[in-house]
């Protein structure tokens, strides 16, 4: 199902503050080359193949410098454009379309960048298994609400929102807790019934702890791929065991998605969806 | 000379908007399983090799969490970390610490991210040229100003700020306003007398025109190196030709950094210092 | 334990904007008839019994208008506070007491209505019972977080935060969606693996198809005593029905409450939490 | 006469404030089950006598999130709806309809609830008295202009806006300041022309004091109906004393306000109209 | 009475706002050229004579950017200050006083000049009369609040803060509302009790209706001096004349002050008080 | 070239804040006395000869309010109105008219108060002159964009925005930074290869010094006429003097601007364009 896009407040503040952050001193350079009547024709145009995300947000960009502006929308949120592939195209003033380009650019890019990764990382599911790739909170501060949706677009799905969401014990919790079977129970006492309890594990001892103390979901961080399986095993040998959400999460690479959703895990979290997708190589091409 | 750091209120508002981001729910975990009275100590560690960039907006993040956190910082901005090295030491309330780990951490790691592969494009300049690497307007939308601060810490230098500082004449703009001359006649005719005069140009013929209108600056759009070193050879044996800034930008990656300073280029641009810098590997070790 | 107070960035968010709306035109009454130097002493004093809750948000009042001032609690927050008890001691200029007394007192008196009436809520809960008792999204819009903090000082425990934190599948969802099962299908698809799949339920039929589609929870809705009983012994004869959480809601009175945790319900929310709470009594007393 | 709704900048930030609150996260249950096709027919309706207030903000609501929703209003604002009848009709998406539903219905609820108290205290004052029902300062911090609109639309007035309209000297600055006559000078010294000058009295003595100092304005505070009726025939035996706006505060119940009317204050005011309100019950039928 | 300088959540929002306006760029010529330990002592000095208003404000700048910077008041707020004399001193890190300086510049010469023009109109009135110099809504937008406090510093009134705070029923009212008895009905029957009803009149017949219908004051609009002295006269010669407030206002000048307020108008508004009061001469002066 | 009107979300920023500065409490006025249907028509009327600027952002203050008022601009911005001409009529509700009267007009008066000044400086200029008439960063603070903006309709240029546009090297940054030269080098070293290097000279000595030091511009302080004269024939007369550009600034008046120009200086800047300027006489006629 197509997710829907981010609530229209939540993105109208982050195209305001984009367009601020660039525009607080006007725009020199096309103020005085560019006619204020001239209009012009905007193409945005996939330079290497990607997967589509943040068109919606690139009109937005347009629209809020001018309500007059028309664009039309050539290829759904999540699907894949081969390179030379036109995305999106803009009619209005010239002067319109050269300001808010970068901008519309910048958002774009960053947003089809991490929907391409997802679908790389989602690809590599072996295509029987039914693991989920999901992101982390390790997003760009005041863009998480974009790169979760582009996860979504990239066929991923999300983990928790925010701190306040749901509960994942970490190891800093255990540390500051004093123990796994004591955070567990805490956890449970205190959260809404809403929320899973997920436990980190390092560990086979951990993980029995963390059993033992009814965790409903648990985190295998930094397990080797040999380590994971074992951990897999162990916890479906369980009554009950079935039901429990195993995530891999920690030093996940695209080549070890495959082994990682063989050995049965429920999820597997990659950091580097948010943090260090590269920009997705997309231009605007200007027609009068 | 060390780069102030941005000033406070750009510095706050980026601050809370990221801890609302992450805690307008409150945080579960930590609030179930912490007691409020237990004190701990965090401690931010590289954990691969990194320039180190974004340590006091770290700090402020907790400060804004609880204004009785103590923090120490081991190390300056755009030092070079060795993997394990210690960057921030924090003390306070568990809970605090734990409550504001992920967002101080996302920022420091992108701010380091940015920093540290500037630092390995710098470092690509032959020692001896003065060829400076900037970067571009292709940053995250609302962190611009913790981007640029970045590359200053990473040995680079700054573009313009924003399209309202100078004068940048592009392929968009060309094909709107119809020819370099045009263009850079009326820039100078409106720009203000700060900002130099800066044309795009794609080739030769472009780069003859822009210099004949009297361009103070070329931006030589997606040329391989054998055409930027025609293009500075043609610009310099012009009378007044070494005043003429030369900035070499597109395509540009770490192997080309060498050829085109020794081509005698003055300024490197590269958006990938912004737009895909991979996230600096830091983490945060707890201890009570 | 004690929750956590709402980290800073929010509580400073409405404190400032509570302070605008009442003194953007300055304070007329004050300015003209006390004099900038007097300093006095606030005390707030209950006025009838009541549970404590929003007094650090008190202090923040006064310490936004002037850092100089000086504050002591007297009771921790969830405390019970017999009519004429000192809650918190303010000292300051005068001035300073006088304009920000009625915004302390509006929040205080709000925050500490919700926890007293969550408090008789809980007390009515059987002592053996461990129903909890639980708000709703039918908060004040912009105080969430204040309204859901009093609900813990009161005893009670937060149901979701936002519609992001968890799935909730109710009536209107059902209407648009197409059936329980297909529904609960759908959400266990999409929804992150921290959600557990909680579903509204009018009678015995809905509650048999959304066990059978899987649900892990269940909001038993507008059903009367004897209903909701015959419900709890539905789902727990089932196999696994001990792990399904099963919430009372719609129509809930504070007379209802012992009967339906008799029932065995784990969770009853209660609306009237937050959306008709009447303020509690608290009068701030100056002296000289 | 209607009063006007107020200035759409001051409703759209409390618009999308409130969305924010909810959907920051985005609405996991909508997405995962309904189609993002699927039209739909929102009906508000009211479950109970009330009067209707805060349609217009509903319908801004969906707007926010989707500008192509179509609404129609079926009931004026302050008019009476009986149990049953529709308010409200708004067509559109159905996720749109559902992820707005909880903001709308909060707001519209809330300000029903104050307009419908409001009513009922104004229905108390006898046919022939002109004494008017007003509200105080006593209102939800952020919602202060939703508040005192729904007063009116119960038929109520407002009281000053804010501590810079008008001056109200209460018995904290008396305190601070030194007796009712210097209070009395030094505001009419200072205050603008615009505001006439009340005075919180608690006793006849004081009553007196405040006269002759020249008062426009006395508030009684907390005294019983028969101390109010000796107050306004002591005022209004004295020369001029016809023109004194008498006011009557603390301690009011709807079964005091007619009493009150008939001794003959102007003004009844009663801090329960906003801090004490319950909200009224408002559904949304959807149907597809 | 010394005015209280606005509460600082105000405060703090214009200038966040001004330091952003100037800084979102960082300052290239101050980090380029001024080593980061460099301290420094800055000196605002009086370049002319002026009424002192805003340094509250300017400390508030350089604190804001930099918690550690130390600074001494001179003198106080509507003092006079001859030209050379030193206001406010201010120690720190150059960094940061170069920083600030525009900022803090500008905020103080815009309110010491609005400061210094209405002490310029008060010192014009005759000394026994009893008149008042207020200003008008005719503030800069955004800075109403530092405007208001500037004319309080220089001698002067306030006149109403905003709309919602008293009635004055303009020309345009008039036309609107179709006559002045109608009118001023109106307002009394819904206005707050706590503004007075005050009517703008431009002849004596319309003086002579607003005053049949009971209004509390009389703006007289555009009259001559004769004109002005035969309406007071003729107010003043009623019964009640006494108590009616007479407000001169339209094309005054410093010169027709004394004849205004001779005439016996009780308030004379001067609209140039805020939206032509040229700045005032304040000089940064810094040393090493 | 028409500049362009400042980008939407700059504007919309503006006029909320404004509106709500005058709108928090409603409109007590208007409401009571317009009945909300009512229709009007307004006129914004010069009352004296002026340059017209800002009748867009009147516009948007209207529309704001209600979306369905219509409005044509009768005058281009930047053109010359002679006392009495329409300048901008605005058909709507009464209501909202009257509500926006006051914010409109007072950003009308203000920005053409700013381009009327302006005009009348640059018309001084020698008509073979090429000399600019700048502006400064002498601006309103949280108005800068508009009144750059009117710097442009009245015929002026704009210096550089804020502070991370250019460098301009001043007299406390010599203080601080130890000499011209020292501050150039650092300048040229540090500063966006986009911003040309401007420093301030106060005499013919640091003219020689800053020349020497390769400076791109001078800023001529508070020279008298003869001085700038003789500073202008020294720069020239070196070999590429030509290409400096010279600033002359501090003192200016109406008076000197001739003579300056002749000396021929490119750019004068002057504060008084912004700080002083005196607000244009518009008024706003209303018609029903």
């Amino acid at each position: 199902m197509i997710p829907s896009f981010p609530a229209a407040p939540l993105i109208d503040d982050i195209v305001d503050r984009a367009l601020i952050e660039d525009l607080a001193g006007g725009d020199l350079t096309t103020d005085a080359t560019v006619a204020p009547d001239r209009d012009a024709h905007a193409t945005f145009v996939a330079r290497s193949d990607l997967i589509v995300c943040g068109l919606p947000i690139a009109r937005r960009v347009f629209e809020r410098l001018d309500g007059s502006v028309r664009s039309t929308v050539r290829l759904a949120e999540g699907a894949l454009a081969h390179k030379g592939t036109a995305l999106l195209e803009v009619h209005g003033r010239a002067r319109t379309l050269l300001a808010g380009e970068r901008v519309a650019l910048n958002l774009v890019q960053r947003m089809s960048g991490v929907a391409t990764i997802t679908k790389r990382y989602v690809d590599a599911i072996p295509s029987r298994a039914r693991t989920r790739v999901v992101d982390t909170r390790k997003t760009t501060p005041g863009l998480r609400v974009l790169e979760r949706y582009a996860v979504r677009c990239g066929g991923g799905h999300n983990h928790r929102d925010m701190l306040g969401s749901a509960v994942l014990i970490k190891d800093n919790h255990l540390v500051a807790a004093g123990g796994v079977r004591h955070a567990i129970d805490r956890a449970r006492a205190h959260a809404p019934h809403t929320s899973r309890i997920e436990c980190e594990v390092e560990n086979l001892a951990q993980l029995a702890e963390a059993l033992d103390a009814g965790a409903d979901a648990l985190l295998l961080d930094n397990m080797d791929d040999a380590l994971v399986a074992e951990a897999v095993r162990l916890v479906r040998s369980r009554p009950g065991g079935d039901r429990i959400f195993l995530e891999a999460s920690g030093g996940i690479t695209l080549e070890r998605v495959a082994a990682l959703a063989a050995a049965g895990v429920d999820v597997i979290s990659v950091g580097a969806l948010t943090h260090s997708a590269p920009s997705a190589d997309v231009a605007l091409d200007l027609t009068v």
